[in-house]
């Protein structure tokens, strides 16, 4: 990637959205000076006025339009359901040269939406910074957000190299590491990787939430046992949710079916007492664990929790106990 | 409970099994001064040269009855489907007065596996710390494991009260919240809580390893997007599991038909694009976390990431974003 530290980067920014991460955003770029000026757009008035409270932002707008009218740099920062608006509304604005950016979850929905809409010589550079917490809205946000995580932009095919650069040199400003990809994949990997597991721990804390109220009040006294985990990830934003499956269907829908058969499969082995075929899988994911911890992306939920364990081999047949 | 703080409570302690719980609670014990004596069991050579080397015990035995002979407290810290075999080998040798627990997750087995073995005058008062993490074996224990965590305890009827008052005292003596509940409603909110939880997780992990080689790379690479929190808790124990979801079938089966059923519904839900039953669970999911939040349970996972936001209300439309 570009190894470009001018700084600032851009004339004008515009985001549109300044919930969690477009406010982490602003305040990111507002802290290594990486634009002259920066715009915001909410369409609630109470966050367009905490924006300039919080000091976000230079200007709040309702309207995208007026947001992005004059911006080098537009990055889409609300719900992935709104793009194709956000996007007709931008459109008229944009002088060529100008490049369009998101921070999605979903990458073929972005180029499928907004690319369209584009005028001639203003460049399309989705892009997908993993990283987050389960808060929302503008004063969840924080400068640090990126740091040390992945930025996956996924420029379509036609994009000019100089402005895939400067949305690369943007990311890597603020500490993320930029990797290249191709929409298509992006949206299966994260499909696995984000969007089923958040699919599940809605749907446990559903379930949870349907039982008797006696035993409800003690799923929530004794969550420490594994189900707390659920509830964090299940605490995420409904809207931007309900758009990430609604815009990665086939991707989800494929991961989804392959899950629920493995799941089947389990079921059945627990209802057959096949203790070899639990063990045998049991044994199988913690080898995935040991590739995810080495690819030092593993972390402790539990402050109080060392890690210097986590290479210790397992001593099956002793009094062996693990998460809670 | 019982605020007995007489110390020593117990002139010897066994511990049949030195894995992450029984060398956490041979810490504590030993930290505090709780036993005159500690005897470790465990099947394995190197386990017993370790717990020794680690100083957690005063003398080890590769059989459980020679560990519990003269013992005033055996607790059983072995995966849940070597309780007979554990029982067999221990009943010859207590003494009326003696006290038989243990620290499984699964309770009612304790009850049906155990109980019958006991000689007259021997109580038998199950108990199921809610404390663990992700790693196995007598190293990876911590004096600190059971600090503000819940112990269940689940004495059949008919259980001396001062047996139970006793183990309640050991409990609260290293720092957990005692807590009284019928075996077979520990074995239901445990399977909501927990036992779902780690199957779902196991499930997920294996789904992933399945994937073409390609794509599980980058599964790995991005995992920061959810899925890692998945694999924490599918590195748990393989045995130890394995034993749990064989000795609380029923209790899972049911549980996880209603889960079925539900994710069933949302795959629906995603297929046919309706936001509206989509946006409304995960509103729902929502108020779960609050509970669970407001019960002092909740914990953040990341260090860095402040809880303090827990409260904010969302800003729907705008740009919210949640969980990474």
């Amino acid at each position: 990637m570009s190894g470009e530290t001018t700084r600032p980067l851009f004339a004008r920014v515009a985001l549109i959205g300044i919930g969690l991460i477009g406010s982490s955003l602003a305040r990111a770029l507002r802290r290594d000076g990486l634009a002259e000026s920066l715009a915001g757009c909410a369409r609630s008035e109470a966050t367009r006025a905490k924006a300039l409270e919080l000091g976000l932002v230079d200007s709040v707008y309702a309207d995208p339009g007026e947001a992005a009218a004059g911006a080098d740099l537009v990055v889409l920062c609300s719900p992935v359901g709104s793009y194709a608006a956000v996007g007709e509304a931008i459109a008229p604005q944009l002088s060529p040269g100008a490049i369009v950016s998101d921070v999605g979850s979903v990458k073929q929905a972005m180029i499928r939406d907004v690319g369209p809409l584009l005028p001639e010589g203003v460049d399309l550079v989705p892009g997908h910074p993993i990283a987050g917490t389960e808060h929302s809205g503008p004063e969840a946000g924080f400068a640090e957000l990126f740091e040390d995580r992945w930025c996956v932009l996924t420029p379509p095919p036609g994009t000019k190299e100089a402005a895939v650069a400067k949305v690369a040199s943007m990311w890597e400003a603020v500490g993320s590491r930029v990797t290249l990809m191709d929409a298509q994949h992006h949206d299966k990997v994260l499909a696995m990787t984000s969007h089923l597991p958040h699919l599940i721990a809605y749907t446990i804390v559903g379930t949870a939430s349907d039982l008797e109220e006696s035993t409800r009040a003690e799923v929530i006294k004794f969550s420490a046992g594994g189900f707390r985990d659920f509830t964090r990830i299940a605490a995420s934003d409904p809207i931007m949710w309900r758009d990430i499956f609604l815009n990665n269907r086939e991707a989800v829908l494929e991961i989804l079916q392959r899950f629920s058969e493995d799941l089947t499969a389990l079921q059945r082995a627990i209802r057959w007492g096949e203790g070899e075929t639990l063990e045998s899988l049991f044994r199988r994911t913690r080898e995935l664990r040991r590739g995810v911890v080495e690819a030092h992306q593993a972390g402790s939920f539990d402050p109080r929790e060392p890690e210097k364990a986590e290479a210790a081999a397992p001593v099956p047949g002793t009094a062996d106990r693990s998460a809670e």
